[in-house]
């Protein structure tokens, strides 16, 4: 066990911060853990951008088989800190153990993931057109293209997942990858989590000799530090999940810069699920509680989580009356944090005042301290299309039924925002018969699911977890899956190269045997 | 020949404003050409842009094969205006018909290579997970992906490629190859060749059976109409080749849309070129010819012309006297248009005013109306270092010769912007003994050139276009080569949907034949 220090990781040194910028918060009790935690100072701030922008030429030129056993560490690192983060974990974010050691095996089984792609190399999407010196009118050079990195990456922690999107999560795991190196800002809700994987992390550093710098993590009290590090020069481009109000702020601050960058911003999802009647031909109750599950599942504090149901008028009664007495039941859970909590008691409160809006069920159990429970609500569909304000976030275990014609659904589903995910129940006849509703689902989501519900991202090479705005800052990107390296790269070319000066991707020999695109 | 009408094209009707936004001038003469333009009103904008997002389901659903019938059918139409072409554009231009013939060619090559990219079909990056339903300790649902249009793209024309960056340039034929309908605003430097150019389209787009509002292009005086079209809620992405002015002017513009969205903008950039000693083994003077021809070749005008030279002390003496004498010579050159013609003569000349910079040589002959000559100045590494203005881009015939040492242009080269080009002449042993250098240059550009000069953008698959800020606006993509169609799309995901109602592209037997990946 490593003990608690409470002060940021400035490449592989520790910071000497004395302002407080406070202590882990048990969610389910109020109670504050010890250590006390400290902000990194504005000269560490600049200390940790500047080492990672001097350790960026070493580290972006590093073998991908070399950069495969550095993330390979961290996993192992973080897996033998396995105990210690369920001990800690629970504590910190109200989330059960088994959860924490399933999100631990998920965050190391992407950063292998990863690990496997650099190490395999064929990701860099290397292009060879060679030279042609008799082309009439002109002679053809020799022009070769593949992805280099960016450069350091800003990562900000997420609470909701507070190690696979936290402090070795995706978005480092991927920027690493990339080339890129990272620094991490802490998120105040787990930061005894976020010191015992950056300490993972710095170790694997260490044992496989990366520069120093490739990764630092920095504690900071409010939005200073955050902001701060986005400003820098150095920082090409910023991984982030959380709200939608923290991540436009970051995207107006790249935006602002001297240089602007870009910024990958995972924000709010409402996750529309369509169910046509002929779905119900499975049996509605069935359908009710798989839903249920879906909708309550780590407290509804999933980006995934299913806020919103579209039924055509007179079906699904069976459905709604099995989902009613199934929330009317619902037990309330300790939530992430205590702001997460107010913010959920006050939307679902809300949204019961909008116009047109019944509150079908809600739990009737009591909440205790830090928990959010349950509840379901109804609207019609030309009210929900009348009513901005209802395609707002309800982050916990709160959904919307909106009831319609075919048509209403179809006209309010081209009127969302844009979504991580969209699904569909229906039978095939169904879905060949419904082009415009399916069509639409289509252009207003990243992943779209034909059945099933869309909690539970599989991490793979075709997961798109990513949508048009507001769900991402940039919606022709994803943060899960082999794909979330292409957000920290750019492709570059060499014109003339000789073949020992080229990177060894795009040299004659194909000496890492990897599929190229030659013309 | 087709008569010219002065109207916008809204969809496959004409125009009917009234208001005048002037007419196209022979930039060599200052005399006004028949016929007048007229503005898009405001209900034509919205008009234009209804059609596209409306023509947008149908148009993005239609299969490779026919959009590259399409992109063929544009090519030969555009051929058989080319006598047309040909006439009208010297006079709006100052270009010779010889540069306009070769445009021409390079226009339609570009919409041919589109073509034949999306009837092979496997740039969507097809990717296939297939179901694992017995997988402990979840079932692994069947996720499938690949690249999908963005929506309807605003493409604004370039002054500096009448054809091969305007109506049915690059960015236009990427879009409409991707699946995005185009909405494009006319540069008032060649109204004439616009609209020669927009009918071919739309007589293209009616002989192949596309959707009307598939192509727009609109006139109009000031920004008032581009920027009506990039705020407006349909449009999903914009393309620009012009000014860093204009193009910052277009991202402020989307960034602070309630949706904002990607603006590839591809702006300034002075292309270093680094000449090493050993590099003038070959001839100092062959050296200046072929730098001297890079510089004057468009009388300047283009993107990648070299306006910085960097030399190490000592080194070059015979080069810069041979540049300096090819300078005095240099005949002047009718340049685009009038304000492109008095911000060359502004930008050469404040230059000469920075602290440290001398004049090494001007052109001696007299510039004609509308015309600029070939000018070289010099400047010391430290100097240069010192003044960020000289970083400027000077749009036309001329360069900034910078001499340090080696240390000095390393420091020189790491503290410029981005750019597109950057250039090392060198020997092979100057190459490898220079990492610091030669990183130094990868770092601030998109193509790094050994030896040649980086006018003449080869249109090929390995081609990058594109750099780091303020070279372009987003330097993780190219607008030459057929990577520039990634621009124009995002990555989607299927997830648990029967083979039938997949896009052919996932289909389980790959009826398309196309390149996939499949775990």
């Amino acid at each position: 066990m490593t003990s608690l220090l409470g002060t940021s990781f400035i490449g592989s040194t520790r910071s000497s911060g004395t302002n407080s910028c406070g202590q882990g918060i048990n969610p389910a009790t109020g109670e504050t853990l010890a250590p006390e935690y400290f902000s990194a100072t504005p000269e560490e701030v600049e200390q940790a951008v500047r080492l990672a922008a001097d350790a960026f030429p070493a580290y972006s030129a590093i073998p991908g088989k070399q950069r495969g056993a550095f993330l390979r560490a961290i996993a192992e690192r973080i897996e033998a800190a396995g105990d210690e983060i369920a001990t800690r974990g629970p504590k910190e974010t109200g989330l059960p153990e088994a959860r924490l050691r399933g999100e631990t095996g998920r965050t190391c089984g992407q950063l292998r993931m990863f690990a496997s792609l650099v190490e395999e190399g064929s990701w860099v999407d290397a292009r060879i057109e060679r030279a042609q010196p008799d082309r009439q009118p002109l002679p053809k050079p020799d022009i070769r293209s593949m992805s280099v990195p960016l450069g350091p990456v800003a990562v900000f922690c997420a609470s909701n997942f507070p190690l696979a999107f936290s402090v070795a999560g995706g978005d480092t795991a991927s920027a690493l990858a990339a080339g890129c190196p990272v620094v991490a800002i802490a998120h105040h809700s787990h930061p005894g989590l976020a010191e015992i994987v950056a300490a993972a992390v710095i170790m694997a550093a260490d044992e496989t000799g990366m520069p120093d710098g490739v990764f630092s993590l920095l504690y900071g009290g409010g939005r200073a530090v955050g902001q701060s590090v986005v400003k820098h020069p150095a920082i090409q481009a910023v991984g982030f999940t959380g709200s939608r109000a923290g991540g436009t702020a970051l995207m107006a601050t790249a935006a602002a810069r001297p240089q602007p960058i870009p910024v990958y911003a995972e924000m709010s999802s409402i996750n529309p699920v369509v169910i046509l009647p002929g779905a119900f031909a499975k049996g509605e109750e069935t359908l009710a509680e798989a839903f249920f599950g879906s909708l309550t599942m780590g407290v509804g504090q999933f980006c995934t989580n299913p806020g919103l149901v579209f039924l055509t008028e007179g079906s699904g009664d069976a459905f709604l009356a099995k989902l009613k007495s199934l929330v009317e039941a619902g037990a309330p859970g300790t939530m992430l944090n205590a702001g997460i909590c107010k913010a959920y008691q006050e939307s679902s409160s809300s949204i019961a005042a909008v116009s047109g809006v019944e509150t079908l069920a809600r739990s009737s159990a009591d909440c205790g301290h830090g928990q959010g429970a349950p509840a379901v609500f109804s609207v019609s569909a030309k009210d929900f299309l009348a009513n901005e304000e209802l395609q707002g976030e309800m982050f916990g275990p709160a959904t919307l039924v909106v009831r319609g014609s075919i048509d209403d659904i179809t006209a309010a589903v081209s009127a969302l925002e844009g979504q991580l995910t969209a699904t569909l129940h229906a039978t095939e006849d169904e879905l060949a018969a419904n082009e415009a509703l399916v069509s639409a689902l289509r252009n207003r989501c990243g992943r779209l699911l034909f059945g099933g519900f869309p909690t539970g991202v599989e991490v793979c090479s075709s997961m798109v977890h990513g949508g048009p705005y507001p769900s991402t800052s940039d919606g022709r990107s994803t943060s899960v899956g082999t794909m979330a390296i292409h957000r920290f790269t750019r492709p570059a070319a060499w014109q003339g190269f000789p073949d020992a000066a080229l990177p060894a991707e795009l040299r004659n020999g194909n000496p890492l045997g990897i599929k190229r695109h030659e013309a």
